[in-house]
């Protein structure tokens, strides 16, 4: 069995379905308000952000406290990684000081990894690079359960900045491992090289994208980044790419909206679609909890389901 | 009933004295040292300061562990907020991670009741802008509620810069409600266009606001402002509005010195003070984790005391 | 009987032997993986860290939480002690806000005294200036007697930068008071004025040191001092100083190598020891977070063991 969750490439379609039943299970307890529970008294669970995320990582504490483990956050900006230490140094710092399972987070692609082989603590993946988010595909994944009671032969349109989401590429190894239809939809300077690699669909006009989705998925775009010059403008991005009315229009009759948030809004997704009923995203937050309670429950007791 | 505390203005009397009451309960528990309840076992409380503040932050986080909630911090300056996400949208993803009660300070008058219009999560003002700051009113009537027994008809002077203290129109709200009176004594240029709108008296030497004074508070002096032109220099703010012995020979036999903290030595109130048995400033921080409590436990657990 | 650990100067035998004890006590609890005990419910530590330090504030958090204490860690590089209030006043607030123990670390060598000379909660030194790092000592300590069975009688040279270590100074008076032979070597610019007065070994060549060390202690290189001239480069200090495989063979048979962490690899220490069994910097972590259950528990249950 594997210690570690690092990405949704190669894991099994039943290792994924026991991670979504597990987390159905504590969307119950979220939901009740009941939120206290001793499933992981007594392990600690170490959030190691290198890059800032308030929305996961206050996601992984809440979770790990609603369980009842200790939860440790470390203020990686302030920490001895900028005194020089290595990474692998800081990992078997933690594991000695009794980290179960640490949670990183990392601008570089690949880290987590570095990290998982050079510790026998349990790595969670939060978010590495370009590479992969593998609980955000999974509470994506749960959504869509929810919604359509099932994820084999779902019609998935990601909309936007695929060249730089790893939220993209999870959904793509999770769902096409469940039996999903993924397409792919985004200007051509931010396609990534190769991206018939992933073996989906890719489309140019989301027109052609929405058509017959049952799943809208918008991935957030860097504003930052319209200055080097991959987008001509904001506007324009949101004119050919924004998800409206007109769009979900085109698409299946009980299509939803989603997003990893946090949305800018009037560029991926047009105001007026936050408040339409096809809008899933505040149900995409909850579900995160509940993934990352299941994930927390999973590896910290070290349960085999076949990861 | 009202799910959230927004402010002093408009509360009743007997909401008010419902929640002293309770507070006296919880100071029980801090002083006799066993901080440790269920209470509010279960629930979740989220701290969204946008403006910095140990002293305040810090307390609600103690509040609500000794309640046995659970307590997460956002580490707002860091957040996604800075990455273009409204303060709605915000609020909404707060309340889907599971928060029971967002607690915010936020540096525009006003933005802890847009949040609390969005979200059905229960919301605490921990001050806003120059508007108000109802926990530390409420730690402040406690602490004279039990030095004296009763607000009705005490004589409180404030001293200072009442134009941008949200501390200053909380207590006046909070106070008259109580039946206290309410003296506002500032140099003309740290008084509030308007300020006969209060209701209250005013007064230009603090001599005329300590004498006959049960209470002298001062508020905080911005010392940042000092190069804004609003007072002459910090020596001669000291001088004609500074808390001294002398300014408490004037104030009745009991008199006591209260501070919002943290204290400036030598500006608003002299250093001998500090130490004399009239200075209320230490019970002021316990009443104020005691205040907490109580609201933590009322909003958590929705219960009507008439808010 | 004391309230505080600010330091090891002065402090007995007896009641190192007795922290020892209980830290080897929590040590099994640690490796047990059921870090959940009631030890110290209801009890209250504030983490009041003025230097940066995730290594050891989270230890100490680590160990607040395994207790069952609330831990309440401020982020005082935010807090008011910006805005201008004394260190006393910061410390009587928090001895009012229910702190039963604070945790200080700051870059004043003798802040930790002041601060428990005018509270009555307890004080721990988490590192003071050039001062003391009671914590780290300790823990180093339990880390020998852990491998020899003894401090009596054993041989430990410390190598490094003595003049600005804290580490340093702790460990010299708790192993001086042990039994313990300590031998420093240092570079002449790195060595304090008056060494002598430590009434201990002091040894230029890093050779003459190890020769029959039972212990080889290297300490942190501050990389950011080498630019103050204080050593002509990092390359010449590692090649006089660092501690490799050859150094580590002039030691006893049983010799450990360690290291307060973070580790500067390849400076104090040569990459291909973190590695080799006599490596011991991943123990003391582990140790630290014992030694700091074993103080908190003593210090926040006002135990008598002669401190």
């Amino acid at each position: 069995m594997n210690k570690d969750l690092l990405g949704l490439k190669g894991v099994s379609r039943a290792a994924i379905g026991a991670i979504l039943d597990r987390a159905a299970h504590y969307k119950k307890v979220i939901v009740s308000g009941k939120k206290k529970l001793t499933d992981c008294a007594g392990k600690s669970v170490f959030l190691l952000f290198y890059e800032n995320s308030t929305r996961t990582s206050s996601s992984f504490d809440h979770a790990a406290k609603i369980l009842g483990a200790n939860s440790i956050n470390l203020s990686v900006k302030n920490s001895s990684v900028n005194k020089g230490e290595t990474l692998i140094d800081t990992g078997i710092t933690l594991a000695a000081m009794g980290a179960d399972i640490m949670v990183i987070r990392h601008q570089a692609s690949g880290t987590p990894k570095l990290l998982a082989d050079n510790v026998t603590s349990s790595v969670i993946n939060a978010g590495d690079g370009s590479n992969e988010h593998p609980t955000q595909a999974l509470l994506d994944m749960l959504t869509m359960r929810e919604r359509f009671g099932r994820l084999k032969d779902l019609k998935i349109a990601i909309i936007g900045d695929v060249k730089h989401s790893r939220v993209a590429r999870s959904n793509i190894w999770g769902l096409k491992t469940m039996g999903a239809e993924v397409t792919l939809c985004a200007p051509e300077t931010l396609k990534p090289a190769g991206i018939e690699a992933f073996g989906v669909r890719v489309e140019d006009k989301i027109e052609d994208a929405a058509r017959g989705a049952d799943v809208i998925m918008a991935l957030r775009m860097q504003l930052e980044r319209q200055d080097s010059g991959l987008i001509p403008s904001v506007a324009e991005y949101s004119a050919f790419y924004g998800i409206n009315k007109r769009v979900i229009s085109l698409a299946n009759k009980n299509a939803i909206v989603m997003h990893p948030g946090p949305v800018n809004r009037g560029v991926e997704i047009a105001s007026e679609v936050m408040t339409m009923p096809e809008c899933f995203i505040a149900g995409q937050v909850t579900n995160g909890l509940a993934v990352r309670m299941a994930l927390i429950k999973i590896l910290g007791n070290k349960e085999d389901i076949g990861l």
